[in-house]
């Protein structure tokens, strides 16, 4: 690769932005500590002072996990205010493709031009139109992740990464392949959330920037990697996934890397 | 016993039930994380896709714990769709007895005939007319929890389950007492909602079945006690519990249960 | 010290206050686990029951860090309800400074007269009018929250907790300087929300009490000394934070402790 992830790792922790959160109920508490854990500050608000909280922030994350009518109303505020200033701004449309209400909400929000969409590789591709099957808010994704996610950002003009068993990022020209990451993943509620949490610092930090979101994958991967060996199961997995994240030094990452442009 | 825990076990490791759940947001992390631990796949909506949400799910888990009167609309709806298309349902009246709210909500959601209701033993003993003490979510059962269960059980056409040191599961005709367990259950918050979780999966796997919910309650306890012996305190309890619920074999639990029927 | 931190937390542990919560939906978890850590039974409602819920409990502790108009309207239920029934109250103004919201909110509670005002020293500086920088929730003390605590007690007749690396606890009249805790508690979202949960155990058992609150920041802050040491990093220290303070003897925390009246 062109780029080191030990590099934007750096940047994060040293910067360390505030990240504004709406998200979902069920994981929040993780998304918050994830974020601390890959240098950034969390916030979350979605109440009446959205716009203020989302002013002051370095990015904003938007995951539309647990919906309803108030809080769409606040996502919506939470991306005018970041469009209007110029803030990175990160989707993660949980269960696009289960619902016509989340497909729906997912598109309004995409409309609003998010620095990043992403979803796992059924969401995806639903958004992007070539199809993928989504059950509950767990997909299996098209056979062609890679081309679902630089369609829907040619259409978007967002970076797109749809993840999976392997991660792609695209920009609609350039795609990276992604290959670190671990099955124990799966076996824990809300590791997609968490990622959206770490890319939240990442564009936090240094804006729309390819090489950033894909070492924000990297480096979420690399620690999970390490975690997978040192637990007991998916309980103490998070826990541990969080310690190794917050412990993770450069080279450790950029040796791990495993990351290739197609 | 005429039945082994282990083949239910089995069985919903096997079938992978979609679990759609309206609980509280207290403890909705830990429901999720158990349900997977359990062979399951969590999803929560209390939005406007509750009824497609439920549509496409193998069961609905609906615990007041938490409620307002938009979710406790949503719960409505859940269980509305999920009677008129035959899917199983389990409500977890947590509180009842402790606010006339919570006693009236659970009253209402009961009419709508859940497949199982399942509670502590105050609160089994409250909704059953027999009377108990519920002092906030915790409770001291009536002296005859089976008694209530069983009573409820005739009243309503539901399979209860009375949960404490002893649990009890009854369909009105037979009951079952389960002595697995631990008292480091009662140090943390949520086990109860996680074991409704739990019976979630095995009801959404087998629908309304005794010996599925009892091997529900079984397995879940089983790994408690595994779990109780190599933790350190109600914090590390948590995470290690569902190590040991993901990791359970069915050698191992059907040993274990001491369950009799009365 | 006149007092001794170990009788407070035996008397606490005796007397099992029943403490209500209205918190943020982001570490309410952990709040429910930390309060049955240090004794406590807590329940958590915002709902139609607030005014029952609260009249049966022990105390009442509000945390604005996810704040909406209809949970703000519970807040003040909450509150008036402990107010009219001589329930102690906390209030955690979570974010006061950081949007003109919170600042507002935090003031409405104020003026209720809560028997407890805790917050960090950013917070504390906002509200008692001397100032702080408040960023997101962090924030970084004025150079003197030992002032800014006393001044704010002396105007609303509250008890103020000022936390940071150095803890202040003032009635307006007295102030304790508290220096037990350890940097880790700056790695993990919610642990002041979580020492606002444990002090509503502690007002919860013995009321309006300067050192049965400066015995609660103790307590709390010897178990994270003592997890620091037994920990990988933020996300297993949580756990064994709860396990410490499940587990802290008498003796151990009164030779630990660092307290000292200005």
């Amino acid at each position: 690769m062109e780029f080191r992830p030990s590099e934007f790792m750096a940047g994060v922790r040293e910067r360390r932005p505030l990240v504004h959160h709406i998200t979902n109920y069920v994981t929040v508490n993780d998304c918050a500590n994830i974020c601390i854990c890959a240098g950034g500050s969390p916030v979350m608000t979605d109440g009446d002072d959205v716009a203020d909280m989302v002013s002051i922030s370095s990015s904003t994350v938007v995951n539309i996990g647990t919906l309803n009518a108030r809080t769409v109303g606040s996502m919506e505020v939470a991306f005018r205010t970041a469009s209007s200033k110029g803030i990175p701004m990160l989707l993660d449309p949980v269960g696009a493709g289960a619902t016509a209400y989340r497909t729906e909400t997912a598109e309004a929000l995409m409309s609003m031009r998010p620095t990043v969409i992403k979803g796992n590789a059924g969401e995806i591709g639903v958004l992007s139109g070539i199809g993928g099957d989504v059950k509950g808010v767990d997909s299996h994704g098209s056979d062609d992740a890679a081309e679902a996610a630089a369609q829907l950002a040619r259409a978007t003009g967002s970076i797109v990464v749809a993840t999976g068993e392997t991660d792609y990022v695209s920009d609609g020209d350039v795609t990276y392949r992604l290959e670190n990451g671990t099955g124990m993943l799966g076996n824990v509620s809300g590791t997609g959330c968490m990622l959206s949490s770490v890319m939240g610092c990442y564009i936090g930090a240094f804006g729309r920037n390819m090489d950033a979101v894909a070492s924000a994958v990297t480096v979420f991967n690399v620690a999970a990697e390490a975690a997978s060996g040192r637990c007991g199961g998916p309980g103490t997995f998070k826990p541990v996934l969080m310690d190794a994240l917050f412990a993770l030094d450069g080279q450790t990452v950029d040796a791990a890397t495993r990351c290739e442009r197609l």
